[in-house]
């Protein structure tokens, strides 16, 4: 194995992205000459070919996930020069770490030829996690390279939608039988040249595959080994069954502290596993595939993508939002009489839409965390919209009497000041009413709270909030 | 231990959580009865009595993390009634596992003694992470009552900072020296009675305590017994630093698939280990109060808090974004002479505004993600702000384009489509240019990109928006 960077953050130590940067400059820049980019292939000096070998040689000590973190970071020239330089070897396990964006113009620079190379070097379920991006014709090649047992794998791993328990899992469960002394056991392990990565028990089944409990490595080593298998073995162990949404077994991960867990099918067949590694790159990408949504990305995007393609992946927020913001500069056009004869109102507007807007936001992002985390049950749903209500109203008395005090003060009329006030009370309750209800309503139509509840929110207390501020000062003042 | 709940989702099968709810309430009521509850402690009848056992028992063959999961998850006084049932020797895993919030309204509810006697049954690192809830005079109980060694480890343990890898930092490394061979390492082994959970590495050590290598279980396992530890253990490690923050040990597990690494001192000397359940939990954690800051919630909340207090835990935010909305206010007030004359600019505002933040907000996520990802140098700065120039004047170009053609339909007014086309065009540029700049300038600052960016994008553009839309309107059409 290729060994990790060391992972000390001493201002002086470079990091592995600052030195294969220094490197590809020293290789672009001969001697202080910049070289003519066009030629630079034809005339390749000597000290130009040895910067060449240093860059290789430092590459090539790297760890696949370093490696795949210096090409995310490098815009896409220097990208697919540094990767034309990471042996073939690397190449599966390189596109395994990085990002989809980021794989995906990879691949695109790669032949049939060295892609079908770059996944000899995977197992099956590695392979199913690449073939998404990889064009057809190479996965029918792949697919004819295999042995029949590992084809049959790979289907089945490719099979399963992603998101899905069985996508995360991999088929390196070492099984073992009840009715054996754990001498046998160790004695087995020694045949073996090296046991998978993050095997903490053995999975121990009857003929059948049926899984009858598992035997942890911890107990295995702590045991006589005279001992029977069925005597050590735990009976109570984590199930995860492959059509199992991913999320429930990284909320098992997490609540458990598991190193691994079974997978098994209707029978209690064992089909595999999952293990920690798998779950927190699961974990991460959740994340941050959830940030991205709240910001109105519709997908990670590669960091240099082109113009183009960029515009692409935030259109269709936009493009809500447009309508939304449509609707909201309509429910002012209706009010515009009032605007005219006051036109305080317009600069004072924004003021309650605004605020109504990050109440609303507040109140949402904790009742739809609330809803992730199963924390919701239809008895508590009043007392949540009750407290929101609570904390809207004390905010709304607060800010509402600061607001209002403010805009005395700068427009001298006590009757706007009130207005203002009155208005910024009863946006905060619209907001934290919704707030409860439109995550709430999404969920019982069986969609995301988490994707559309900000958008949904927001256009609410704009375009209420316009109304509300407009047809009071209208009512009141005109 | 306790047996975990099965992770199954079976549509059927209620969750521990409904279980225990259901319970509650045939507690409560006996028998189509709803008894006063000022009586009930009074009046206990048998069936009563019966369903209460009924309730204890359920609960206490649960996970401590289901149990944890079950008070987040209830109104203040159903939560207090059953933590008042769960078993001494579960309460401390139980408040590890709780939220903060949550667990401040647990521990209010214990007394001294009662707090005492949690955390014996809590390892020393355990009861550091507990330790900035508990009250002084429980701490120093706690401290009178552990042996000298343990004393040592607590008060390291307090010292270091929150969010540095001390923190995440366990006691349990089993340590062995180099020159011994294998089969002494496994007799060493077999006479534990367990070994530590996540335990996949033993760390080799001379006599000094000092670090020199790490023998993997399964290298242990799959040798042959005769061989010497310094023949196999691996040389090369992940090695952390109590000082160093935490988010680089996050780094460093996903990166290298990790489940458990060492800590050392500046002279290699071992002091500890970091395992994969703990950076687990902080991944989740630091996720979900990114999360929270977005929204404008300071930290983590009680679902079921008292209102003022939650009032208290989202005013910042709200207080920031009414100075930002006063700022913005008084730029539309400077031009209530051109709204005056031509009111329509009141209602096409907001567009100008809303659409400008959102597209900042959208840079400004993907540059705070890679600069989390440690992914911008200095030279790619530029490549950055054109792209995200690129993308705003592509763009602009639509929308604009759209904004103007929509607006000439509603008001006939060629000129006013125009101005709202050209406005539109600007603001994004605008916001392409800072959500670029505002987080790389934070982050030279040695702030947080992440916390500040959002707020002051959307100010930006705000008041941007307001004041190059009526600006232009001002020159061109009156």
């Amino acid at each position: 194995m290729t060994e990790p960077a060391e992972n000390n953050n001493q201002e002086n130590t470079p990091t592995p992205l600052e030195q294969v940067t220094y490197l590809l400059q020293k290789y672009k820049l001969v001697e202080g000459f910049v070289q003519d980019t066009s030629d630079e292939s034809l005339t390749e000096s000597p000290v130009q070919k040895q910067n060449l070998t240093e860059l290789h040689d430092f590459l090539n000590q790297l760890h696949p996930a370093d490696i795949a973190h210096i090409l995310e970071a490098l815009p896409l020239e220097d990208r697919l020069l540094i990767w034309s330089m990471v042996k073939a070897e690397h190449d599966g396990e390189v596109l395994l770490e990085a990002s989809d964006a980021v794989r995906a113009t990879l691949i695109t620079d790669m032949g049939s030829h060295e892609l079908v190379a770059a996944t000899e070097y995977l197992n099956t379920d590695e392979i199913a996690d690449l073939a998404p991006d990889l064009p057809q014709e190479v996965i029918d090649d792949v697919f004819r390279s295999l042995p029949i047992a590992e084809r049959e794998q790979l289907r089945s791993a490719m099979s399963y939608p992603e998101d899905s328990v069985g996508a995360l899992m991999d088929f390196n469960a070492i099984t073992i039988r009840e009715d054996v002394r754990l001498e046998v056991v160790l004695r087995y392990l020694r045949r073996l040249d090296e046991m998978p990565d993050h095997t903490d028990q053995l999975f121990v089944v009857d003929r059948d595959e049926q899984l009858k409990g598992v035997l942890l490595i911890n107990r295995l080593l702590v045991s006589d080994p005279d001992t029977l298998v069925a005597e050590v073995m735990a009976k109570e162990m984590i199930k995860l069954h492959p059509n199992d949404v991913a999320q429930q077994a990284a909320n098992a991960f997490e609540r458990y502290d598991l190193v691994s867990a079974s997978v098994v099918d209707e029978n209690d067949k064992l089909l595999g596993r999952v293990t920690v590694d798998t779950v927190i790159d699961f974990i991460r990408d959740k994340a941050e595939s959830e940030a991205l949504n709240l910001a109105g990305l519709s997908k990670d995007e590669d960091l240099f993508a082109p113009v183009l393609k960029s515009v692409k992946n935030r259109w269709v927020w936009l493009a809500i939002n447009l309508v939304t913001a449509f609707i909201a500069s309509r429910v002012i056009g209706f009010f515009e009489d009032s605007i005219e004869k006051l036109v305080a109102l317009a600069a004072l507007m924004p003021i309650i839409a605004g605020i109504g807007g990050n109440s609303g936001n507040q109140t949402i992002t904790m009742i739809v965390r609330a809803l992730a985390l199963d924390q919701i049950s239809t008895r508590s749903t009043w007392k949540l919209i009750f407290k929101e209500i609570g904390v809207s109203a004390v905010n709304g008395l607060i800010w509402g009497t600061i607001v209002g005090l403010l805009t005395f003060a700068i427009y001298q009329s006590p009757q706007l000041g009130l207005v203002m006030g009155i208005a910024m009370v009863l946006n905060l309750l619209l907001a934290a009413l919704l707030g409860v209800l439109i995550p709430l309503t999404l969920r019982n139509f069986g969609h995301d709270p988490a994707i559309g509840s900000s958008v949904m929110i927001t256009a609410v207390t704009d375009s209420g909030g316009f109304f509300i501020f407009l047809s009071l000062a209208t009512i009141f003042l005109l």
